[in-house]
């Protein structure tokens, strides 16, 4: 180390000596000052400081005195492993906060909503990595990818564009040819936009909120289907606003009930899945999704449609993003590539027409100026639509037959839950029998190496969801899947008779 | 092409071929069904879409009659250019938008505080990445990267880790080893922290989002020097915070003056720069750290402190980080790879005590869910606290010579103008001559090929500023260096001779 930036106070009473000895004390306890780290010479480190060279000497011999570092020749000083009773303990929390602090920790206490949607397991926690547990969460199998091939489109992208994407690149809306590229996968999903109208966003979520940003004060109600995606659902309450849910059926949002509700809650957008929704799995049919749509017309309200995994069909007909039949910019559009590529390179997009675009384009900047421009850049070398869409197709027919497999495997193994049959995306929505928590199944099957979300994640009101589990079919192997499913079972056979035996 | 999820109305008056037939015109005539796309055989898309047969052939034969598409033998139907005067235009922008998305647009016109930001260039756009230009903008010298090593980086990522570094990762503050050696990193900074104080963020401007996002709320007064950061200052506009100004000195802010602020605004946070501040390059000395500090905690405010070229010094005593200062979680620490790896990796950090740390970690999960898993494993790969350090010295000892040959450059090319020598940082704050402006001044040097950023960007009030612009001196060789104030001192001549001629 050659520089270190100890603070030091000429006024105080404490020696200048001491200071130095107590800053590099407490860097050796924290343990950032690793054993092994090299510190400055006395000569240099004391110019730096602006002391004299006894002073830094002086605070060395203390240190040194205490076993904390030593001087070895050839290498200077040197922090020791830092095992010794008489460490301070510098690190220690404060005894008191600011009162602005302590607000927030009261706030905390107050276990306000946010923590009401805290579930036992962190969220989207990346069990999936792990591969000693089955998990049934996440977004697609990882294992599918070739880091090979990332690696070497990595490469690819460094070589040919050198330092152009390692600078802050287009800081509008994203780099130009992906945004020409999202548009041309769009115009697949039938939506006729233009690179324009894309904004280039870190993952789907930032596009919900950047919406959220720019179309929602705190307090403002938004309308979701009930239950609605855990993530959304945090980044509304986070952010202070009223959620309102739509109760939803087999087919998705009842956007009968939707008019009503604008009347009374006057909603600040609309928030929707209406394609494989998650948790439920529903697609909205054609005709409910043209109702939501003059229904917000009417009403003034703007639409967000999450289509995260639109085109992750497996059977029956296709249903038009609710933005494909927009004629006047009122629906904000927005996906990833996260389950089709990777989530960890966390480039999504959002589509918007109208005044609202610059608007989100504005936020963005705002808030963290522009996503990875080496990462966007890889996502547009490796994304063609010929490239996406036999992605797609081979994604498409394995994770069908994972989906069976999860459905055979329930049948058989939970014959008591009640399940649906989803025609795409990525989730089965298992009711649990009467009477057994999905907490504590979620808790069950941990101990036997299971993950499953359980239901209360995707409400906002605690007492709701209890009766759900959402498995995710995509992520594991049918083997994986055989084997997950029955462990489950037996978990959940254990809760039952725990259940049966007790008294009355 | 395979699947194509286009929109159908089955109860319009519209035939159905038609409603195909238009959809796909709609795509080739907006460019994203581009020419040579191959669209899907008549028999899949009818079946996708739930129609019969024949009303795709009729839809393709309109469109083939047009030479918008051919049938090709052995390659199914092609988009054919679309330079036919009977194209249709459905993507010009729809009459009538929203009254939600009109009002969006009317806030626009009334020339929000948001525009009155907005300079004659792009903000940090990359004008350092074309190699025509001469431009004094942006971080650092992105040539000094060797984007081959990066490419070895990321391979070994990829290698090691697997599956790991594509999935979400950890959803909580980061990638765990990053914050230790981010940790170890600030220890040389004197900064005793610990890697469970560190929160990972997609840049330092998004640390500082967070930071407004917990801790303030609209119409929340926010004190910062004047002038500021501009895409700080951006931020709190577009967060419709208002701004209020701290003037600054040769040694910065004006601490004495900020207790009367304080009283009389009630601000929700101070934003500084104290170390090689943006755009001045001044540098607080000790004793206004202390003093801010202890205001601070008197009036019960967070202070955020962006250190963002804090470790670049080139002479004089090293000035500790004011977060090296706060005992009892006053300050919210705020930093970044951008200056020493690259901007485009987007990867920055925070460092807070207390219980802000958790609001500021489930904001940052809200907001973009996490920062790319690859890049911060890449990020800590390249990272040791010595060769940061080495990188560090390397760094400082180049940018400090082109300090010097800029700040010689304009004593002999612009002689009238006024500027001081930055002890560190990466910026020299030029005072031009009386009745230069600087908006002229940044355009005139544009067409010579010389970008350099006018000071009304770093002022909110819109009639500040305009007698100063901001060079960065780190960015170029000295040659360019001596180039490029060569000619933007002949553009400035050119100005004032201009000025002199006008009558009176």
């Amino acid at each position: 180390m050659q520089r270190m930036r100890i603070p030091i106070d000429r006024e105080a009473t404490v020696p200048l000596y001491k200071q130095v000895e107590v800053a590099l004390r407490s860097g050796i306890s924290a343990g950032t000052l690793a054993p092994g780290t090299r510190l400055p010479a006395t000569r240099a480190l004391a110019a730096d400081l602006g002391v004299s060279r006894i002073t830094v000497t002086n605070a060395y011999a203390e240190l040194e005195r205490d076993g904390l570092i030593e001087g070895i020749v050839g290498s200077g000083t040197v922090v020791m492993a830092a095992s010794f009773g008489h460490v301070g303990r510098p690190t220690d929390p404060p005894p008191d906060w600011p009162s602005w602090q302590q607000r927030l920790q009261q706030d905390r206490q107050d276990d306000g909503p946010e923590d009401r949607l805290e579930g036992p397991n962190p969220p989207l926690q990346d069990d999936a990595a792990r591969p000693e547990a089955i998990s049934f969460t996440g977004v697609g199998d990882l294992r599918l990818l070739s880091t090979r091939d990332l690696g070497r489109t990595i490469h690819d992208v460094l070589r040919a564009d050198g330092v152009a994407a390692l600078g802050y690149g287009d800081l509008g809306a994203g780099h130009p040819q992906l945004r020409t590229t999202i548009a041309r996968v769009l115009a697949a999903q039938g939506i006729a936009t233009s690179g324009e109208r894309v904004l280039v966003t870190s993952g789907s979520q930032q596009g919900l909120a950047l919406a959220c940003q720019v179309l929602l004060r705190p307090d403002d109600p938004v309308l979701v289907e009930q239950p609605s995606y855990d993530h959304a659902l945090r980044l509304f309450v986070h952010l202070r606003c009223r959620v309102i849910g739509v109760p939803m059926d087999d087919d998705g949002m009842r956007v009968e009930l939707v008019e009503d509700l604008v009347r009374k809650h006057r909603p600040g957008l609309i928030y929707t899945v209406p394609t494989f929704h998650n948790p439920t799995g529903t697609c909205l049919p054609a005709r409910r999704r043209r109702d939501l749509l003059a229904v917000a017309a009417r009403h003034d309200v703007p639409i967000v449609e999450d289509d995260f995994t639109g085109d992750l069909r497996y059977e029956g007909r296709t249903q038009p993003a609710v933005k494909a039949l927009d004629q006047n910019g009122s629906v904000i559009h927005l996906g990833s590539f996260a389950k089709l590529l990777a989530p960890g390179l966390r480039i999504g997009y959002l589509v918007a027409d109208g005044p609202v675009f610059g608007r989100l384009t504005a936020a963005k900047q705002a808030l963290d100026l522009t996503t990875s421009p080496l990462l966007q850049r890889v996502v547009d070398r490796i994304v063609t639509v010929g490239r996406y869409q036999s992605h797609l197709r081979r994604t498409t027919r394995l994770y069908r037959r994972r989906r069976d497999a999860m459905s055979e495997a329930l049948a058989r193994e939970m014959p008591d839950c009640a399940v649906g049959l989803p025609a795409g995306g990525l989730f089965l929505w298992v009711r649990l029998p009467e009477g057994v928590s999905a907490r504590a199944l979620a808790r069950a099957g941990a101990r036997t190496g299971v993950v499953v979300t359980p239901g209360h994640r995707f409400f906002t009101d605690p007492t709701a969801g209890d009766g759900y589990i959402r498995l995710n079919f995509a992520t594991r192997t049918e083997n994986e899947i055989h084997d997950g499913i029955t462990r489950l079972g037996q978990a959940m056979m254990q809760l039952v008779d725990a259940h049966d035996q007790l008294p009355g």
